[in-house]
């Protein structure tokens, strides 16, 4: 069923890789509600997944470009505005990688090459994209960024790693460049907070299943999935939420505002029960990497 | 223009008074958005305002309440799903007053009794109407829950006096009922921070104008409307939100993410001069008894 | 050992029960650091603990006072100005009670004559024992107010109940108090978030040894005992913080900034993998009135 | 006056540029109340302020860094070491700078090599500091490790530019590495966001004296002055705050929660009414690279 919601709305989507992609539910679901969109993604990440099947279900392109690079970055906005035949819209910035996780340095042990590459890819990007953005002067008035965030940026969780920092880093750059691009082109910019989400990028960090269970178990509305992200994004891109902006908002099915659940508790409390039981913490299936 | 956002909701809307009343706003909008609505206000206010203009615009009706009576609440509740024919989706709560604020009694001299009243009225309606809502299991699963909030629950704002704590009350309740009414019916509940708004309502707050002018030029975006804060609401009463809970939302042009704007600092700088030319303070438009 | 910190300083404490009471620690360190104190509670809490012992270790009196009760709170000052011979430096307020908690009664059934008790005692008690002592003008510029809160002011426990909307309002009343009487006095008003902390008054909480063992794990530093949290308190009254107000500190280990330790999901995953081979959840050790 | 605060506690301090600097003060209070202390800085710095004036009177070296150089940083906590004859207490760090702040790069066309250096300086210098120290072992368990932070990481302060993110970053990695130092060896980790401070550093950013002056009217106690907060970061070294970690502490006069103070809109009123008379705009002296 669709609203047409964004209807006459162009957008370019930065992020998908495959069918698991928040940014390729996103994508679908805004073709759904009536936007058009372009799609954007590294050369690797092309590659690797399948976002041309997603073009072509959404009946548009797929313009390449590395989120770190300004140079690509004009181009993409230029190919962008002469795809649409002028201005757009909306954006989502749907991007994070962290070199330290993938190679298995403790948050301890940080390489700096590495924590600066997760700071550009996770983060400075979000800059890059907007300040090419508005020097192209690219987007209509009222036009809406967002980009996705998670809660470590307020909380650590072990094994998050620097993502953590990368994801506060990011939240605050939409706070800064929402005021700038505020006030004088009426764009609003905001992260949304995600539950953890078991995509292709999620799944390098550690313990992740388990950390799904517990805030699944902590939220009264469960995790919200990929699925519910795109719908709740497309609020953001559409006019009903215009003065909306520089927010962290979390969408999460109510994780954030939870101290402690009955359910999550109980599992909880069983696991207390078992220790009396069981005291070989080897079985449990953490690696030696572990934070 | 309609994207029938709401097509087939049903929902309880609580405190419009009159056409500034945000209430009011909300009911209309949701109409316009494909939903069916009941009315309700304290008997005093449905004739001091012009509630019924509304309810015949929205082709529903009114039904009178305390807020703060259960007995009330219990009638309403029942009379609005007779109206509905069974259980209904969605419910608005805009209802505040401090007896304080009107007596001109300051915060170093609140009278106790008319703190109870500012608590009841402001604050504890809201867990009062879920209460009486959940008892008759009222709402279908999915459902959205909303009340107005403001930045004075996290911030002190001279003259707003104890309303501040009955907002921080509310948003607390928000969450200790999100958690409850979630886990068992999937039941959302949230709060929206909003602008200062020339409600009838807010016309009691000392210095509104002023504050009004400042939250204006702090925004990027500037003050949300009335107008504004309808639509938003919708997106909470839609399906596009169903994972967000537990939240206090601020619907405020940025407001509550700046420290400092160029376009109020050149205002506050021009009242710095002006002080070194007119030392007559009590020209300055605040009344006696100011905080 | 002693650093003489409060030297000079002359506190009035509420609170105190009996030795494991967080307020009866901080009375006895107070001393130690070189203050003079005077010691409130209500008579029947008086007759219930051993807050005489205390007053006879620290060379005091007690004053009994409902801190619900003006006239009683007047009287309170006036004693405590008469003790002291003139005004004094600090208080501190370690008041709460829920008899929604105490008689079972749930969240979503509330008794709303019991809510106003909690809300009386746990919050609007910190306003009245604070207009009082204006009114008096009882307080030293820079004196320190600070009230104990939990973090059920933020995010929601089960089984905290009403409790947690009292702590929000009690923070609140920090805030909207401490701009008056800073402004005017100089005088700081703070809330201490502490740890759950195995008092008296804590004892009530459905399911406390379990969630504190999960605090505990989840914080880096482990859960802040009363001792330590009669040392952070200290800090507070002392002249090292005096630009410190209207604030909420959070002395908990780390408890707040935590999403996920390793530690507290190592049991959490037992817990995962307990529920495979024992699906007789009526084991575990909950009772009837659970939320 | 001493209370020997610090008495047996050594520690390094990064920052000291001249009499104006926090880090200063904190240097000298420290030892004040028993401390022993080195310094470090730039050499550069040491060159252009009068850190050795301070080492003098603290009677202690100087031991010079630069804190984004690792084998830099590897040589500091050696020689510190070596000073101090074996494991020191406490940490501060109190650096930061945004090329893109002294060339005049608005935030909308920032150089993002500039970007970069601004990171590493104000922010990936603090993990630096904190890794190196504890792959030496050179801390003793309960140590303190304190930053300085600002409100922008919060919220947005035109002319703050890039350093907004850097101390959003900062303010991360306290929290990220608090947990890991926390649980192993039971160090804290926190950063202290000070009131607008007329210190060297903060001379670069726009319109300093002008938001000075708001932030004093806004905060009920005024703006903590560079005194006030070595008293108050002195506390964070002592004992008595051992279960504080993670956190990121307010201390401004109660700045951060206020959303307006009666003083601050008596100017503000008075720019409003100014603007009627004065519409000269140009004559308030903001630049061009103004945001």
């Amino acid at each position: 069923m669709s609203y047409n919601l964004l209807k006459g709305k162009k957008g370019l989507i930065f992020g998908a890789l495959n069918e698991q992609s928040i940014a390729w539910k996103v994508a679908k679901r805004a073709v759904e509600e009536g936007a058009e969109i372009v799609l954007t993604n590294t050369a690797v990440s092309i590659r690797m997944g399948t976002i041309n099947d997603l073009a072509k279900k959404c009946g548009t392109v797929v313009i390449p470009a590395d989120a770190t690079s300004v140079p690509d970055l004009e181009n993409l906005i230029d190919k962008t505005m002469e795809h649409f035949g002028g201005k757009f819209d909306f954006i989502l910035h749907s991007i994070g990688m962290s070199p330290n996780v993938r190679k298995g340095r403790t948050y301890d042990d940080l390489d700096y090459d590495f924590l600066s590459k997760t700071l550009d890819i996770s983060a400075i990007s979000f800059h890059k994209v907007i300040q090419v953005a508005r020097k192209r002067d690219a987007l209509n008035d009222w036009g809406s960024i967002v980009a996705l965030s998670y809660i470590a940026a307020q909380r650590t969780l072990y094994g998050y790693n620097d993502m953590a920092d990368a994801k506060a880093l990011l939240e605050s750059i939409a706070r800064s460049f929402g005021y700038i691009y505020g006030r004088e082109k009426k764009i609003r910019i905001n992260t949304v907070s995600q539950s953890p989400t078991p995509t292709t990028a999620g799944s390098g960090v550690l313990g992740l299943n388990d950390l799904m269970d517990f805030a699944d178990r902590m939220s009264p509305l469960g995790n919200a999935t990929a699925d519910d992200c795109a719908d709740y994004v497309l609020t953001l891109f559409s006019d009903f939420t215009r003065k909306v902006t520089m927010q962290n908002l979390f969408h999460d099915g109510g994780f954030s505002s939870m101290g402690m659940s009955r359910r999550a508790m109980r599992t909880f409390g069983k696991g207390l029960n078992a220790q009396f039981h069981d005291v070989q913490d080897n079985q449990f299936p953490f690696g030696q990497g572990e934070e």
